[in-house]
C-alpha cells in the first residue's frame, strides 16, 4: 500500500559529491513492499558516519544508522503509532549468501545510511518491518538510541566464548569502546584502555577499570578488541596480546592499513571480524542497566545545525552526539523525562 | 655427559652482519643437558631462510630449519645411531606462556636456525631429546626431510574442522603451498589457485585441481589459505573469501604489509595465524603416501655450493632445494635408493 502523504517535502542531511548539505523540499522517503515509513524521532551520530564524510563505502545519499521512531505507515497496522529501532542491514533473501544464512552479509544488501539507502539524518526513513523492534516504554529514546551501537558490542559475544577468567581489553575510550567494555565487563575479566582521561573517568564512573594505555604491560591479555576507530589501534591491539590471543576487530578506516602478518603468523593469533549484532538483548541491557548510556551523550543539535553536530562529533572529548530531526524537540523531551 | 668430539671442526653456513659465508672451521656443537647431538645427513631450504638472508627475525648464526639427521650422542643411549627428524621450537617449559601449554609460544624460546639456535645448514646441530621424532626405515631422507613443513600444513587441521563440502582454497604454488594443498585435499574440497604453470602442472600430477589465479571468481570460497609466500598474498586470499570466511596466514614476510581491515570487519571474516604443526601425522602422510614429494625436489647441492643453492630456492620455477652437509653424498644415496 502506497503511503498517502506523497507530495509532502521534508528535511535531510544529504551527503553527495564530497559534500553534505541540508535539504529542506526533500520528497517523502516512498516504503516499498514489507517496508515501514518511520518520522526520526532522534538519531546518533557514528564514527562510521564520519568516515563516510571522509569518502568511506562511496556512500551518497542520506547518511545515518542510529535512530530510534516512530512508524507512521507499515503493512502491519499492529506497527502503526510504535516507537522503534531498526536493524541496519535490508538483505535480498534470495542471493547465495542469503540462502547460506549469512543475510547481514547479503551480496545485494542495502545498509540504512551506510550503502544504497538513505539514512536518518532525515525527518522520516524507510526500513522493511522485519528489520523493527519495537521499543519498550520504559526506555527513553536517549537511551534506545544506543541500540545499535550496543547490538554491535554483543556481535562479540554471538562470535566467541568467553570465560568470567578471559583477560580482556578493549582498545579505545570512545563510544563504541564504552559500550564494548560494559557489555564485556559483564562476562569476562575486562580493562578498558585509551588515551583520553575525561574518557576513562566516565569508564570508571561506570565501573570499569579503566587504563592510560601509556606504560602499559604487553601481550598480557587473551582477547583484545579494537574500537579505537583508528588505522594505528590494530597494530597497538596486536601488541597487547598474548600468542594464540583473540583480536577482535572493530574498527572500519577507509583503506589499507600496515599490518604485521608476520606476528600474526608467529603469535599464531586469530582476528575476527565484527560488525552488526543482535538487538534484542542490546536493548535489554538498556532496559535493566547492564549497559549506561547517559554519561555517554556530549551534545544534542537540530538537524539545522548538523554542520556543527559532526564538527563536535570529530572533537577528541566528544563521545555521543544525538541529532534531532524536528528542531530542538528534545528540550521538551528532556523536560518531560 | 659432554660429547667426546669436542675439538673436531666441522662446516657450517653462518650468517652474520647481512652475510652468509661457509665456515669451515667451526667447533662442534656442544649439546646441553637433555639434548642430542645429530649429524645432519641433507636438510631443505625454506621460504623463511631467504627471508632470513634479507633480515627477517634480525637472526644471526647458523640459519635451516628442515633437515633429516643420525644422533651421535644423546642421553637416551636408545636414540644413539637413529635417523631423526625434529621440531624447531626449544621451550623453557618455565614462562607463563609454557604454564599454559603454549610451549611452541615460549617467551625465551629458541628456534632452529630461527630464533637463538643454529640451525641445520651445518654438518652438525643440536636439539633437545623431547623435539626428536625417529625416522622410520620406510621412508628415505629426501622425503623425510619434508617433515617439518608437512607438519606446517597439519597445523591447519589443528586451528579448524574442515569439512569435506568446504570449499578450501590454497594460495601459492610453491613448496608449502603444494603440501597444504595436499594435506588438506585429504579432507575438504580443495583449490589450488597459482601463477606458475609448471608448478601448477606438477599440483594437477599429484591429483590436485589446480588453476591459474587470473580470471579466477570472487568470493567463492569458505577457507582461503595464503601460502604465497609474498606481501600481496594475504589481499589476494581475502577476496576470494565469502563473508564470515576463514583466511589461514601461513606467509611471514618481514615488515609490515597493507591490509584492508574495513573488508575484514564488514565481511566478519576470521584470520587464523598458523606456524609450526604436529611432525607425527606429517611422517605417517609421507609414509603413505597422502602427502608425496618427490615431484617437489628441484635441485641438491653440498654444503660448499650453499651461494648457489640459495640463488637456485630464490629462481621461480624451483620448488625445494636440498642442501647436503656431507658433500656429495646424494649420489651415493640416489643410487642406492
Amino acid at each position: 500500500m502506497p503511503h498517502q502523504t506523497g507530495g509532502a517535502k521534508v528535511n535531510a542531511v544529504v551527503f553527495e559529491g564530497g559534500v553534505a548539505r541540508l535539504e529542506g523540499n526533500r520528497s517523502l522517503p516512498r516504503r516499498k513492499s514489507g517496508e515501514a515509513l518511520i518520522k526520526v524521532l532522534v538519531a546518533g551520530v557514528c564514527n562510521t558516519d564520519l568516515e563516510i564524510l571522509r569518502g568511506y563505502m562511496s556512500f551518497s545519499g542520506v547518511p545515518g544508522h542510529e535512530f530510534v521512531g516512530v512508524v507512521e505507515e507499515a503493512g502491519t497496522t499492529a506497527l502503526v503509532g510504535k516507537r522503534v529501532v531498526g536493524e541496519i542491514n535490508c538483505s535480498c533473501r534470495e542471493c547465495e549468501f542469503c540462502k547460506m544464512g549469512l543475510e547481514h552479509h547479503c551480496r545485494n544488501r542495502t545498509v540504512l545510511g551506510i550503502q544504497g539507502r538513505d539514512g536518518a539524518f532525515a525527518e522520516y526513513l524507510t526500513l522493511p518491518e522485519a528489520n523493527l523492534h519495537v521499543v519498550s516504554d520504559e526506555l527513553s529514546g536517549e537511551v534506545a538510541v544506543f541500540a545499535e551501537p550496543t547490538a554491535a558490542a554483543f556481535r562479540i559475544l554471538e562470535q566467541m566464548k568467553l570465560k568470567r577468567t578471559d583477560r580482556c581489553v578493549v582498545l579505545g575510550d570512545g563510544k563504541l569502546g564504552l559500550l564494548a567494555a560494559q557489555v564485556l565487563a559483564s562476562v569476562t575479566t575486562l580493562t578498558l584502555v585509551g588515551h583520553n582521561r575525561r574518557k576513562l573517568e566516565i569508564a570508571r564512573s561506570l565501573g570499569i577499570d579503566a587504563r592510560l594505555e601509556e606504560g602499559f604491560g604487553e601481550r598480557d591479555f587473551d582477547v583484545a578488541v579494537d574500537c579505537t576507530g583508528s588505522a594505528g589501534g590494530f597494530k597497538v591491539a596486536l601488541a597487547l596480546l598474548r600468542p594464540m590471543g583473540t583480536l577482535v576487530a572493530k574498527t572500519t578506516v577507509a583503506g589499507d592499513v600496515p599490518v604485521p602478518i608476520w606476528q600474526v603468523v608467529v603469535d599464531e593469533v586469530t582476528i575476527v571480524g565484527s560488525r552488526c549484532g543482535p538487538f534484542r538483548p542490546a536493548l535489554e541491557a538498556l532496559r535493566i542497566g547492564t549497559v549506561k548510556v547517559a554519561p555517554l551523550i556530549s551534545a544534542r543539535y537540530a538537524i539545522d545545525n548538523f554542520e556543527a553536530a559532526f564538527a563536535k562529533a570529530r572533537e577528541k572529548n566528544t563521545l555521543k552526539v544525538l541529532i534531532y530531526p524536528a528542531g530542538d524537540s528534545w528540550k521538551k523531551t528532556a523536560a518531560s523525562s
